[in-house]
């Protein structure tokens, strides 16, 4: 197996030593680990092709690997599987200014991608914090988000069209540099299907205009409760920022103790950093109204970037967030879910609860313009006892914020974490229809297995309907 | 099996004599046309279950339909399919403001989710020309488009959920309120699919805040060409119009000679409509440039509309463009196809030589900046020899459209009409992937049966990579 690897790749392009597969046990999500049989770094479709047709014909499963950023157990090598991993397919293969998109390899870096369309005015907008290391690839894979999803979407939005390579070693290609589909949208498909239906080896995206002009806003307020009121508020007004981000009190107080300091006031019961853009003229009067709304809603401060570096200083009160958290203990379990909007400020309230009642240290960094909440648990996982209140904890956040009409992943994807939560929102019939999908492409089940899926004996337990749960309420 | 579908839907609600069913023998594509078993009007999703049932036990396939404005024969009862008409299906269950969604019966016409949401400041985007007639349901299953698309992008871009009847009867409900999806994008996947995966019973929309203010501009050219080098001047220029439309010097006659005239200068080659919303503060900045981008490119004049009247009479010249050419033939071919924007001046005079080498009367009304034409061609049916050049022209047209690396269609989708064209864009493992999700869904192929994919035999005659057609120009 391992030599036919080695045939296909190059002998310096395969690894299958245990010290060597170590690093490949787990990607961004560490709780969970299983070792490859081998991690090949193809350096061309040819090879990918190569690499399946091996994989086919010894019968091991395969899963595709970005740069391993994910939060979720995406590239998770369940069953054995060998790792593809696509860093080493990292050219950008053309980019067209006139009709604003760009053809990459699954391994281009994601920030690269902007910095490449920069000459020509253009950029790449999903924007996730991992952005300086995760790769298109991946991006696709787990449909990724950012800050500025609010106002330009999440990578759903960007991809026009993809080659890829499906599990029985043919290659496709989906979508059309026009941005215009034909037939079924296999793209939209294929993004956010988390490596099950293929080995993505080329993707066109969009490129946007870089905005005229960029207006910061940093508000503080007493408490998390006021900071979701104003973005209730700004939205009602009709505004469309490109990003409502909110950090709370501990958040803040891990960033003041860290090297991204900030400035920021530890007594603040949290910050609302609000980014507007767009033409230079549009921008005064839109953030006049922003400051009158924070103000309204309880604000004790508001502050307006006055240079890109006040502009940096606001952001790493929020970029810096993740790599604080370490201050506080040595492990952090990143949550992901989104709610509606509206119900924001009861949410976070009772999430906050959630943590106490656990004894728990919660805090809050997240993309409130999209109800994107990511509540943060810092524990030590050598505490058994901690370790098993941080799972009940996190089970909870998700039943509530499903609760109240949400779901239970927003941009890290449903990967090995939470595939067992599937049930929450999806009763039998609905993920039935998604198994038939996937074998649609994938009948053997040996591209990336073991996630985005339940096991159907698990969700057998459970029909969200039946609890009343009102994901789509259409009746 | 009428008997049945009686006793499913009620007998005032399911027409089956052969004057009764002439109406619904075709959509707006009038060439095509096939005689339903039946058409049933549910009023709600258990009619719509029983309906399907009923097909299945008596093994007649059936189709969705809404409005019946589609242009690509999606709603053609191939195979005396019984029809299911959802034009009773047209509530309105719910407006959210605090997200910004409306949940609709897919009998709801387009318009009225605008109208119901405006009391809020909000509207639905997407704008078909038939926005007064055709139904959430049938833009669903075309991903409609509109003039705002180049801004506001396509149904697809406002879809959150949707419950889906499957051809097996059962239910299933996909995405969610929120707009996040989980799992695979099924929805997507749905939007698009031209009701041959099952029948939408209810669909929840994105609803967008009413632009500020809007600016209309009407410039006029000597020739179609310039008006096209102008549009890629202000995609260049950085700028996002909410529509960037251009109308011909034949449809400009045709519509100065009918009631909509809207005072065009009759010897204009072309003219180019420009609409610009957002912040108010933001307008006049953007249509000063718009204008001096116009008169570099040889715009003979600009105006500048100075109320809503105005503004109007701009968009007649638009508007008013199909209803207007019934005064050149009694029929009209409106062809559909999407080009890369920067080949636009090249690809429309090709076009135009097209024409005139059929000897056709061609003219083009068309959303420029999203580089989807519509070159229309008016006719006689009743002469065999023009009906056939009218065919070949067609043909000639999508072929130079592919080769420039375009698609098939933009919004009315592929339908009856252009099904045997999608061997120019897809080879038979694209097609074959295409098939398996289909068979996921309707395994029998039961649901509108003969729309969207071409017969095996049919494509296999041809490769359009072989041809060098270069859609997704990856290599």
């Amino acid at each position: 197996m391992v030599g036919a690897l080695r045939d296909a790749v190059g002998p310096e392009s395969c690894l299958d030593r245990p010290e060597e597969l170590l690093v490949y046990e787990c990607d961004g999500l560490t709780s969970h680990s299983a070792r490859p049989t081998a991690v090949v770094f193809p350096r061309d479709r040819e090879q990918v092709i190569s690499v399946v047709r091996t994989c086919r014909e010894h019968g091991v499963p395969f899963v595709p690997r970005g740069a391993g950023t994910g939060l979720s157990g995406g590239a998770l090598a369940s069953e054995g599987a060998v790792v593809i991993e696509c860093s080493r397919m990292n050219r950008i293969l053309r980019i067209d200014p006139e009709d604003r998109c760009a053809v990459v390899e699954p391994g281009v870096v994601n920030a690269e991608v902007s910095k490449a369309a920069a000459p020509h005015g253009l950029f790449y907008a999903p924007d996730p914090s991992s952005q300086l290391a995760c790769t298109i690839g991946g991006n696709v894979a787990e449909n990724s988000g950012g800050p500025h999803t609010l106002k330009y979407g999440t990578t759903t939005d960007h991809v026009l069209a993809l080659e890829l390579v499906l599990p029985d070693a043919s290659c496709i290609e989906l979508g059309s540099a026009t941005g215009w589909g034909t037939g079924y949208d296999l793209v939209g498909l294929a993004v956010g299907s988390e490596g099950t239906l293929g080995v993505v080896t080329a993707a066109t995206v969009r490129l946007e205009p870089i905005p005229e002009s960029v207006e910061t806003l940093l508000a503080i307020f007493p408490d998390l409760v006021r900071a979701c009121r104003s973005v209730g508020g700004i939205i009602e007004a009709g505004l469309v920022p490109a990003a409502l981000e909110i950090v709370d009190r501990r958040t803040i107080a891990a960033v003041e103790a860290s090297v991204y300091a900030a400035g920021l006031p530890r007594d603040a019961g949290a910050v609302l950093i609000v980014e507007l853009d767009g033409p230079r003229e549009s921008l005064p009067p839109q953030t006049e109204r922003v400051v009158a709304i924070a103000r309204r809603e309880g604000a004790t401060g508001v502050e307006v970037a006055r240079d890109e570096a006040e502009r940096q200083r606001f952001w790493r009160a929020r970029k810096g967030a993740f790599g604080a958290m370490g201050r506080l203990a040595p492990d952090l379990y990143v949550h992901d879910a989104v709610i509606p909007r509206g119900r924001l400020p009861e949410v976070i309230e009772k999430i906050c609860a959630i943590g106490d009642r656990h004894g728990l240290v919660l805090s809050n960094v997240f993309h409130a313009g999209d109800g994107n909440l990511h509540p943060n648990i810092s524990f030590d996982r050598r505490d058994p006892d901690e370790m098993r209140r941080v799972l009940a904890a996190g089970a909870e956040i998700l039943e509530l914020c499903v609760s109240v009409g949400g779901v239970i992943t927003g941009e890290h994807g449903i990967g090995s974490e939470k595939r067992d939560f599937m049930h929450l929102l999806f009763d039998e019939a609905d993920l039935d229809a998604m198994r038939r999908v996937r074998a649609a492409f994938d009948p053997d089940g040996v591209c990336n297995p073991g996630k985005l899926l339940p096991t159907p004996r698990f969700c057998a337990e459970a029909n969200p309907k039946a609890r009343g749960y009102d994901r789509v309420p259409f009746a």
